[in-house]
């Protein structure tokens, strides 16, 4: 309610307010913290494991793309179950540099850790890790490194380091290595771990020549090639030797020698890597490649990486940044998620964001529809050229998806539930390939970025060519009853506790919008539809099938249906159910899940904040209240959402804690996953409870909407959306919502909603309004029991 | 209409109306082949290949529960998904009797075959094939073979093998083989094919003794251990040698030399089979057992164990016979039926029998519904003591459902899906796991037989236990809705083109029948249940929700629903499908099958044959012809009992041409699936197809009750029933039904209904009643285009 003095908008914030730190006390949580502390430049990924590779939980470096193909067995083989997975592999370990103390490795398990400490600073890009050890032979040293990867050049990362004696002289071994095929531990019996593929690289090339180092390997399925290079410098005492040798999947530069008091050993690694198919790109052509940005980047210096970085951060975080005064566990927090979300994609190329970003390889690091349905409705207004990259991705994939189509004997596109490479890789087709949502969440993703940006090549384009490919699969699919009604059966909504269900009223309501969009879209554009072969009897049936859509509403219980039948369920046994049966998926059998009534994710309530213009006010008060008890939140993809609405509703308390498990999800390890990696659509769901919860934002009409409403946890809000090109700065307090356009020229002027009322929002000069008084919401909906989230 | 002398039932019948023939023109069709001349006493089965052992399809020798198990695995696993499946395996092949004429081995793709004939003796109970062949080398031997697996001794098998010179001499070697871990053939990448283990025989005693020869081997994952023995007898001119030796996995006798003009060798292998699991048997012990088995049958001779095998065949046949007169292809091919029928179960211990007998390895060995659905609503009526085996084998499986059920959080017990040992062996859990009708197929076998006979010990100690367990199923599985309707969500009818459904009709009306059954048995024994823990109010339970299971109907169409918005589902484009598109499966993914009106099956039209009193014939009409153009009979389940409800409503043709399919299933091999073993629902099928559809057999209430009706294809019907021990012979002809008790004491007396009138047939007299005129049923409803059956 009192913001104090430091807390302005665009003013530096203390640094705390922008550095995750983990300590000794945390080497407990490793994976968890090579997860958190995941750098990545939407390309190139690598997770924060230590420097000196052990202790590690999961090792793992990642390339946007990089895959091994594995076969998929079934004990029951049926048509068109998919008999390859792509599987996320790592490219060559340029992380590491191992360190031997006399004859101790260092290793933070042994010998006595004096003071251990890693930091992500979140407008750096870096990490800083500063560790003081003891060998269990008595030697201390002092070691510091600092890691990027560069937001600014794709192919490289960076490792500066270095090491010194606490005080008396020290017999050190450092080993700079890059390593192939380094071992990744199995995980824990669980459907949702990843499969691995041990050694997946074959080695093509491998080289040591001086300080530059070169690997080239190849994938035998997915026929990948991939090449890294280092370049180290090092700076140490003369009396240090210094050795190289190479081997097939392995490289290594050793510096050996005494280090006496004040002396020191800097080593510098810059890493380069490059992919590409086998057939693109000979082992030579790769390799120059590599060897070139390397070389280069060692030539710039690694201070000039980190202005690079500093300024790449600087750029993105002018928009990205989310002010959130009042709570500063979850300003952190919400600033963690953004950077996560700035560092997950690119602008280049046409390049996805697979479920887990470059931070591990849980879901075999596959892309989901947490791409297009949690991580998207974000990027397009922080970051719109990701967004269109993204999309552009789905579109070089097309071909396949219409493929895919035909395969099923289906009409139009379907693209992959989940995949690496654009070929469907779910092994459990009931809630994989009959989730059919995905095709309408990537309409639903191209209608809000052409909504909101003015990219007439994509709106005629690729846009057009994905809206028009999704809305055949729909027309086709649906089938119309004698009543005139139109109906999608046997398809799987959001709800994973629910599968090969009739008229699901998320996946009805979002094909609806893909239909109606993609008739808007091709009315729009007949010449550029025309050549798709679309006419104006495609639309009329488009428009028909949209018009006819149906809801499932239950009018004794006076609610909708999450699909048809659905209120008619048995209810699930609360009553019976244990704590320790969390997540029930691990506890009952799908027979069990289906059949009742009981919610992992918001299904039904994500349909309302998709398609809030589908439902009155009482409908959703009604409908979320419903489901709310009944919504046990197994998935992270939960949270977000269901706090979305409940602000809309006025329940402001449940709202905040609901952000703040959906923001908290991967730096507390809610879900005791994230050492597997990020969970990035918990971390843009984060943002989505911020500026659709509190801030109200709906973006499914012509004008962006914002009821804003704040709890009173939350002293001030703010929060930027790019539209059109503008930047829009949203400031909410308790008593007043602010709109501006800090840096628009003089003519600009943007129209939205605010509160129901149509705002012209002009350049210079900040439009202000009084936040309404909070209407009575009445108490607030329970929760499954035991299932409510943390209060804060 | 106008029978011939010779067809008065009891007379002897010309020789082939008996015999199954296969000759040199059917050599392409050889697994075929092996499936319909396998032989098989329910516990031991020997497929019909050639003694020689090549050419072959799928070799295989089997023994009723002896099995290995192999690991599934599951691109994505789910909780209880079954991690290990049994398998059927091969004892050691003791069929075998190689020659070599000179240096060229029989075999009847090379050389010239001058005449070759297997045929089946399905009085004799043998298997007696001839054939002349000239060698490559030019050398003419006859070979002659009888082979008979003894239904009085369950553990022997016999080949009894002659060879002499087509005419002048030729040199020979005979060997004959004990064989294990040979090699099976992998099959085309069918889902429905077995799962092969190569070598699961783990060898632990070979041993040759004179004419005796021994293997012993046991698996490794099953723990079962199984041992051999085959005792030879030999008869050959002065001049062969005789040799033997012996490895782990081979005995072999061999008899070299030269036959003259008028010479010949006849070699008579006896052979004896047992296995235990690894626990209960030594290596010696077994070996003791089989060894003192094969020695007794050697001393016997082959002429006792013929003698033996026609008695037990003549016994079997007087309940079995069915004569069909006006159709000579398929009289041959019902008592072919009743012959495998006949000899796929045993009355001795708890035994059951597989989906494909002892005749091949299709289902990987596998126990389904097919027994209780298919075999024992047969088996309960010509061999009763055979349906109470293979109800006790359930029942002594009860502890295991029971435990599946706790594991699935379930009440009661629930049986597998697919098994040999008791286990769940399902490896895709909509169509496994979730067709819980299992259990009440189960439980209405059971009351069928109790029904049928006075066995007073299995009705108030097994069948009472299983009643009871799968009550307590349906009646924690079922719900209330507000309305006071019972319903049962989220399972699998019998119908596989449909999966996780509402209210399947067949599954509520068979629950139903299974509560009322479980109540009924409760309160007329309400001791025995009490030690099983049922009280009233449980009684009461039951009845209440059997009394409120809901009926799915559709009012606008006038005909009940196969589940609940069965008929809301869209049509299946039959236009855009091509003959080549069946089985839809093989060509359609479940996406596509399971949310159209599109029925493999006979799934609510086997409800109506299950349960004829809980529709009226105007409802059974409607829906038949509702169904009937929606049905595709992908499986060798459906056109039996879809002959049976065609016949009810007086579409005889239709009804005949079903009964035909039925019948010709694996003589024709309709199914393309012969060669992995029979389809003995679909052999039982005809039986049922005939009896009540012809004969109108209906047996849900206390009274049995015919309502015949002939078409115009069969002259004369006649079959018998076991009722209550008593064999009821039933002859039917345009004109008249003739009841008779021909083996009763004066004093027998059976109440039945004929055409709704009650009859006391008595000993001593027929019993004559006019068959009424056919009631105009108006024209044939049509099947899916293509799909109708051939017409006859």
């Amino acid at each position: 309610m009192h913001p104090t003095p430091d807390q302005q908008p665009d003013e530096p914030q203390p640094e705390e307010r922008w550095r995750i730190r983990r300590t000794r006390d945390d080497l407990d949580r490793l994976g968890e913290t090579e997860s958190v502390f995941a750098l990545s430049n939407g390309w190139l990924g690598w997770r924060g494991t230590l420097d000196e590779g052990a202790p590690v939980e999961m090792p793992g470096s990642y390339l946007n793309g990089l895959h091994e193909r594995r076969e998929l067995t079934y004990p029951e083989d049926g048509y068109a179950f998919p008999q390859l997975s792509d599987t996320v592999i790592s490219p060559p370990n340029a992380t590491l540099v191992r360190l031997w103390v006399g004859d101790e490795p260092l290793d933070l398990r042994t010998g006595t850790v004096l003071a251990h400490e890693q930091v992500l600073d979140l407008r750096a890009g870096v990490i800083e890790r500063l560790t003081e050890w003891v060998s269990p032979g008595g030697d201390g040293v002092r070691v510091r490194s600092t890691r990027l990867v560069s937001l600014a050049r794709r192919r490289v990362a960076a490792v500066d380091w270095t090491v010194e004696p606490l005080d008396g002289p020290v017999d050190v071994r450092i080993c700079a290595d890059l390593l192939a095929n380094e071992h990744v531990p199995e995980r824990a019996d669980d459907p949702r771990a990843a499969s691995l593929i041990q050694d997946p690289l074959t080695a093509e090339l491998h080289r040591v020549d001086g300080a530059d180092a070169l690997l080239v390997h190849r994938t035998e399925r997915s026929e990948q090639r991939v090449a890294v290079a280092v370049a180290h410098r090092a700076a140490a005492p003369a009396q240090l030797t210094t050795d190289a040798d190479a081997t097939p999947d392995r490289v290594r530069l050793t510096l050996t020698g005494a280090l006496g008091p004040g002396e020191r050993v800097r080593l510098t690694k810059f890493a380069a890597f490059e992919w590409a198919p086998v057939d693109d790109s000979t082992v030579e052509e790769l390799a120059a490649q590599v060897t070139a940005e390397a070389d280069a980047a060692r030539t710039d210096g690694f201070g000039e990486l980190r202005t690079e970085q500093r300024a790449a951060l600087d750029h993105a975080w002018r928009t990205a940044d989310v002010l959130l005064d009042g709570d500063e566990e979850l300003q952190l927090a919400i600033r963690f998620a953004m950077f996560h979300l700035i560092q997950a994609g690119r602008a280049d190329g046409d390049r996805t964001i697979p479920a887990k970003g470059l931070t591990g390889n849980g879901y075999d690091g596959h892309v989901l529809w947490d791409t297009e349905g949690y991580v998207l409705p974000v990027l397009t207004y922080i970051a719109p050229a990701v967004a269109r990259s993204a999309l552009r991705w789905r579109h070089a994939h097309l071909t396949q998806a219409y493929d895919r189509a035909a395969e099923l004997r289906l009409t139009g596109a379907t693209f992959p539930w989940r995949t690496i490479s654009g070929r469907e890789c779910s092994g459990y087709w009931p809630a994989g390939t009959a989730a059919l949502h995905v095709n309408a969440d990537i309409a639903d993703a191209v209608l809000r970025y052409v909504g909101a940006t003015d990219d007439e090549e994509f709106r005629t384009g690729p846009g057009l060519d994905l809206l028009v490919a999704t809305a055949r699969l729909w027309q086709g699919f649906g089938h119309f009853t004698d009543d005139g009604s139109f109906h999608i059966a046997g398809v799987t909504g959001p709800d994973e506790y629910a599968a090969l269900v009739d008229d699901n009223l998320f996946t009805n309501l979002m094909a609806r919008r893909n239909l109606r969009g993609a008739a808007d879209a091709a009315e729009r554009h007949p010449e550029a539809a025309g050549r798709l072969g679309v006419d104006p009897a495609e639309v009329a049936g488009w428009r028909a099938a949209a018009e006819a859509m149906t809801m499932p509403y239950d009018p004794k219980r006076g609610v909708h249906q999450q699909s048809a039948g659905f209120t008619d369920r048995p209810e699930w046994n609360f009553a019976d159910t244990g704590n320790d049966d969390y997540p029930l998926l691990l506890h009952f059998p799908y027979l069990e899940l289906y059949r009742h009534q009981v919610v992992k994710q918001a299904d039904l309530v994500l349909a309302m904040l998709r398609c809030p213009g589908e439902f009155t006010a009482e409908e959703k008060a009604a409908n979320f209240a419903y489901y709310e008890a009944r919504t046990v939140r197994d998935s992270s993809l939960s949270a977000a959402p269901q706090g979305v609405l409940a602000a809309e509703l006025g329940h402001l308390d449940l709202a905040y804690d609901l952000f703040a498990e959906s923001v908290l999800q991967d730096l507390e390890d809610l879900g005791d996953k994230t050492g597997d990696g990020l969970h990035l659509a918990s971390l843009g769901g984060a943002w989505l409870a911020l500026v659709q919860g509190f801030g109200g934002l709906r973006d499914d009409r012509e004008l962006l909407s914002f009821d804003p409403r704040l709890p009173d946890r939350i002293d001030r809000l703010a929060f930027n959306l790019l539209w059109h090109g503008h930047r829009l700065h949203v400031t909410l307090t308790a008593d007043e919502a602010r709109y501006e356009l800090p840096d628009a020229d003089a003519d600009v002027a943007i129209e939205l909603w605010h509160h129901g009322e149509r705002l012209r929002v002009t350049a210079g000069e900040a439009t202000i309004r009084p936040m309404p008084p909070l209407p009575d919401s009445g108490p607030e909906p329970p929760s499954p029991p035991g299932r409510r989230p943390a209060r804060r």
